[in-house]
């Protein structure tokens, strides 16, 4: 059985200011739950009988497949949901900038869009992600399912994207993607530094433009067909990453 | 004035069904119509007044934002929406297949990442795409919206995958995507063939892996990291793709 208090909680976690209230934050389904207790412990569980089996848990809510439906954010709701605490924001120190590749990404609005990115951040090893103070919420439920479990390993750091670059001065290369940039497969790429990722509709602002360093484009093909406009941000954002692998 | 009917038939137009009914999609917003309106005539255009200035088409349904509203699937509704013929579904001819890069999606479910998919491909030359039959309706509202135009440029071909391929007898190489591959970077790719990417959870299916020439991974970074379990198919569409395009 699951409490009308507690049903009520879960709903209002779909909101920022509830989730900062409460300093919570859901995950659903055994593989972004699983992913999440391997690093830190839930605040609550609510899962059925089935999912408690053979875990090294004590059961804390159970529930059927039924009772799950009433506060699932899933279209297909799954055999757990869980409540963890938000992560404390953290300043990402500069020093960590120098030997790792890091993303930054300046006010990506689509929830799906940045949890696809969050995953492909895991899959190429880039464990920090700064976000311009636009960005949309990573802890919304919609992000931390398309994460897929990533976001247990990526770390966020929500910031004045302009004002952090500012104080780098020049210490690493600011790399951003263009439709007037400079043939990627072209370029050296360095195996340290800052990848900025812009808004779907506007790219990369003004206020952000000033602090890249090298201009990066990813070419159509073949050149001279009319094409796509532009990629989705999480499509460039896995072609540039990919390749600074690739080349490092 | 957009009357009860045609709001009715637009409607309708979500469901796979009604569309086939009708011969009709629909599409939304200046860039994907107008994309569109330059290969194809528009059935029918409802538009506000604002959109038809300067065009060289006569005014059919002329609508307020308010109205237009009533009829748009968009969250944020544009200031045109038109039907358009729904293409004849044609066999890809073998032949086509020799001096082209061909994607063949094996059940990709999701519209979201078919309409990217479709985009990408636009992006990159590719002017054909085999579609499994359990492969989302590239024509609902949803996909058309996400290829932001690309759907114009980029035709799709519904087939049962497995047999298509049966009848190649190996004229072309087929690549596919496995987390037990060949290291993408290491291989030598053909500028022609068709490259497979299978359903979201499941991957390539039996039926159809039995045709895949050559078995690709797309390698995560560092190696040894435990990292994402895999990537989403729209992004492992995407490092493919581009690198079929950079080795070519």
């Amino acid at each position: 059985m699951i409490s009308k208090n507690l049903i009520k909680l879960i709903k209002s976690l779909e909101q920022k200011k509830y989730r900062k209230r409460e300093k919570l934050f859901v995950a659903e389904g055994p593989k972004v739950v699983g992913d999440l207790m391997a690093l830190m412990a839930p605040q609550r569980i609510i899962a059925t009988s089935e999912w408690y089996k053979g875990k090294q848990v004590s059961e804390d809510v159970v529930v059927t497949e039924d009772e799950i439906r009433k506060v699932s954010f899933l279209q297909h709701p799954q055999d757990v949901l869980a409540l963890f605490e938000l992560p404390e924001m953290e300043e990402l120190p500069v020093e960590q900038l120098s030997d790792h590749l890091t993303l930054a990404l300046d006010d990506v609005q689509d929830p799906g869009n940045l949890g696809t990115i969050i995953r492909l951040a895991d899959w190429f090893g880039i464990e920090h992600i700064l976000c311009n103070l636009g960005t949309a919420d990573a802890y919304s439920p919609k992000v931390v399912q398309a994460t897929m479990g990533s976001i247990a390993r990526v770390k966020l750091h929500y910031t004045n994207l302009a004002d952090y670059l500012e104080q780098l001065q020049d210490a690493v290369p600011v790399y951003g993607t263009f439709l007037d940039g400079n043939n990627l497969y072209a370029e050296k790429l360095s195996p340290s530094g800052i990848i900025i990722m812009g808004n779907e509709g506007n790219g990369i602002s003004e206020q952000v433009e000033r602090y890249v360093t090298k201009r990066l484009l990813i070419p159509s093909y073949p050149a001279e067909r009319p094409t796509a406009e532009s990629l989705n941000v999480a499509i460039a954002t896995a072609i540039t990453c990919a390749e600074f692998r690739r080349k490092n």
